[in-house]
């Protein structure tokens, strides 16, 4: 089942905000077969919705849009609704009790501009927003179906997934079923890897679909499959996903489509262990990737970070004698941070990085890109193992510390192998 | 000028990875009054790839593609434009030894898929892509043009903001001036904001426009001004951004479009401070959204993440009875940690935060969302100020992250105003 999206407002067209709805939308439909078929961006103007809406329709009978639902004049998608469905513009009042209620748990107080909320067209049946002001509403033109939901993406995420999607496969049963798998594969570039697999890629039979997603230092490939037949599918798909791993070998490092931080966190907590992070050039972006995960905590124990010189000898107990004669960003100093963390923290594995981000830093021996890191892990016997290497990443700032975060989770990953 | 914007990859339509391209492109050309007129994410399917660039060109004289370029069997966006705009496909030998280059950087050799990169269309002029192995192809047909570019954003940012958005500059030439002012505001909730300015912004001329755009604790009010008078609209747009900053006095936080944390270094950096971070909840990211700004570290000393209460009191020196009077989530911890940090990484301001995230954790007493937070400078006499709060944050487990982050840097900025 295809579905169009139409995100709607002019601070996605300006850059200001990046949709993340149709995304979000698209993971939880996938299992069960739907797919987003096209998104369209268009900016708070009526004739440029309304047009984004009669496309929508000639492409697929289910179409849901999200913004431009908010109390503030530069939101006008009701009223283009309105127009293109017919009917009048009333007051609800389980929409205005809702309002009140989502209002006051925020500990605000109604006004004039958040009670117009309640107010919606006649030609849609209103689903009760529980987590914000703005109705969300469900059109239907000649068995066609457009549902307008808001645009902040975490209220989007919560109705989308407890009541809008339920309410769509009640009306429109499809009858395909749809299996995947996913392969994390890393030490290959794309084009390596799709040169090693291109034969048995040729071979794949037209019910299974191989994607490559590159992301840097890890390469993400899903085999999907789509049959009439469940158990066919799902034997196909386990079939080609063990041959696939069969050939790639220690190169994957995980079946399920995880993060190299949801891995090792797995991976730490199957076997006991806690976790810290010392980060110079990543700056706590490790910690975070990690933080964000729900249930870390049990695993992660914390980190330092070490932006200056005192913090690298204060807390994680760097040699002065190793900073002055190697520099910050050198294969000693990570591996003295590595190793602080685990007693500064008290953890039994720990990664750190040191590198230039860049712009600014850079010099001809160590240019802007250089990132030396380390994993280190303290044994049931005491001992502990410290690898280092240096890495030399591409891009911006933002790409450097992205990918720095990936190559040091994947090093401690390949660590614990050994364990 | 209006462009129009094709993101082209499955990948983007199963929610694999999010469009950013459409963003950066739009935020770069903003300032000289290109704006994107609508946005279109397809799958790497001829048709819909077909479909979408007569849209494109029914909309707007130039259309930007992005992605689909890449060297695997899923990219077919090359054959697409050949069948669209004619001509042959050859190898390009300065394409060849670009691609050569990129590779050899990369420290790979090259192989047979990333060579077929070398093979373009007649029909289109190849602007050479210094930072991958993806052409650039730019087409041309009755007038208008097509530009495709990859799909991996550190290349299409580097190459659209270097050579592509020149070049289209030099063909299209616009002679409207666009004007804009950006006002940080805090302490409003959109609509309590929407209501107090409702009759100013009635009355501004059809020239000016006000967007909003609220973030968790922070609402960005933009005015853009276009007319053919450069010198009479930056004056309309200055005067309207001081009407409003007077309307709103010390809820301004800045009147630059800059996020918490560059305003934050800014400050530091005006007064000579350095600045630490000592994160439960957070897990990191206020250092991480400090650390992502090039230059931070001149006013960015380092952070302590203390997940566990070891951390908390063996780094940051929090008593343990404190923790076990109030919890770890209380307002004397948070000011414990705050002081805390000021100590263990040497610097004269930090925050911290500690709260309850979730999605797990909750308790009647103290839900999810949960969050204490702190801010403490030492003044130049000596003593230190600390301010702690509690909030209750809506949302998600990354909601309740990013929300606490913005907040306890807004704390922080307006605990330097009295210095």
């Amino acid at each position: 089942m295809k579905v169009s999206v139409i995100v709607i407002g002019d601070e996605i067209l300006l850059g200001q905000v990046t949709d993340t709805n149709s995304g979000d939308i698209a993971r939880h439909m996938a299992p069960y077969g739907w797919e987003v078929g096209d998104v369209q961006a268009v900016g708070d103007e009526a004739d440029e919705i309304r047009l984004a809406i009669d496309r929508a329709f000639e492409l697929s009978d289910v179409v849901l849009t999200t913004g431009g639902l908010g109390p503030t004049k530069d939101d006008i998608t009701k009223g283009v609704m309105r127009d293109y469905f017919g009917g009048e513009l009333r007051e609800d009042p389980a929409v205005l009790d809702n309002v009140k209620d989502v209002v006051s748990r925020r500990g605000f107080r109604i006004n004039n501009l958040t009670a117009a909320q309640a107010i919606v067209p006649t030609s849609c049946r209103v689903i009760q927003n529980r987590v914000g002001t703005a109705p969300i509403m469900w059109f239907e033109k000649g068995g066609k179906v457009l549902v307008a939901m808001p645009g902040v993406p975490f209220e989007t995420r919560e109705m989308f997934t407890s009541e809008v999607f339920p309410q769509l496969r009640g009306k429109f049963k499809t009858d395909v079923d749809i299996e995947h798998a996913v392969l994390m594969v890393t030490d290959y570039t794309e084009s390596a890897l799709a040169e090693k697999i291109a034969p048995w890629e040729e071979a794949l039979p037209e019910y299974l679909h191989l994607a490559y997603l590159p992301k840097p230092g890890l390469i993400r490939l899903r085999i999907d499959g789509a049959h009439r037949d469940r158990d066919f599918i799902a034997s196909e798909v386990k079939r080609a996903a063990g041959e696939l791993a069969a050939m790639l070998g220690d190169a994957v490092i995980a079946t399920e489509d995880l993060t190299p931080a949801q891995i090792l966190l797995q991976r730490c907590r199957e076997l006991g262990l806690t976790l810290a992070t010392a980060e110079s050039c990543t700056g706590g972006n490790i910690a975070h990737e990690l933080t964000l995960i729900p249930g870390s905590s049990d695993v992660f124990a914390g980190s330092v970070v070490s932006y200056s010189n005192d913090v690298k000898m204060g807390l994680l107990g760097v040699e002065r004698e190793t900073l002055e004669a190697n520099g910050a960003v050198s294969l000693p100093v990570v591996r003295e941070m590595a190793e602080g963390a685990l007693r500064a923290v008290g953890a039994h594995v720990a990664v750190a990085t040191s590198g230039i981000a860049g712009p600014g830093g850079g010099s001809e021996e160590k240019p802007v890109g250089t990132v030396c890191m380390a994993a280190a892990v303290t044994a049931p016997d005491g001992m502990t193992v410290c690898e280092a290497e240096t890495h030399h990443f591409p891009g911006n700032r933002q790409r450097v510390i992205e990918a720095s975060t990936t190559r040091v989770l994947i090093k401690a990953i390949k660590l614990l192998r050994a364990m």
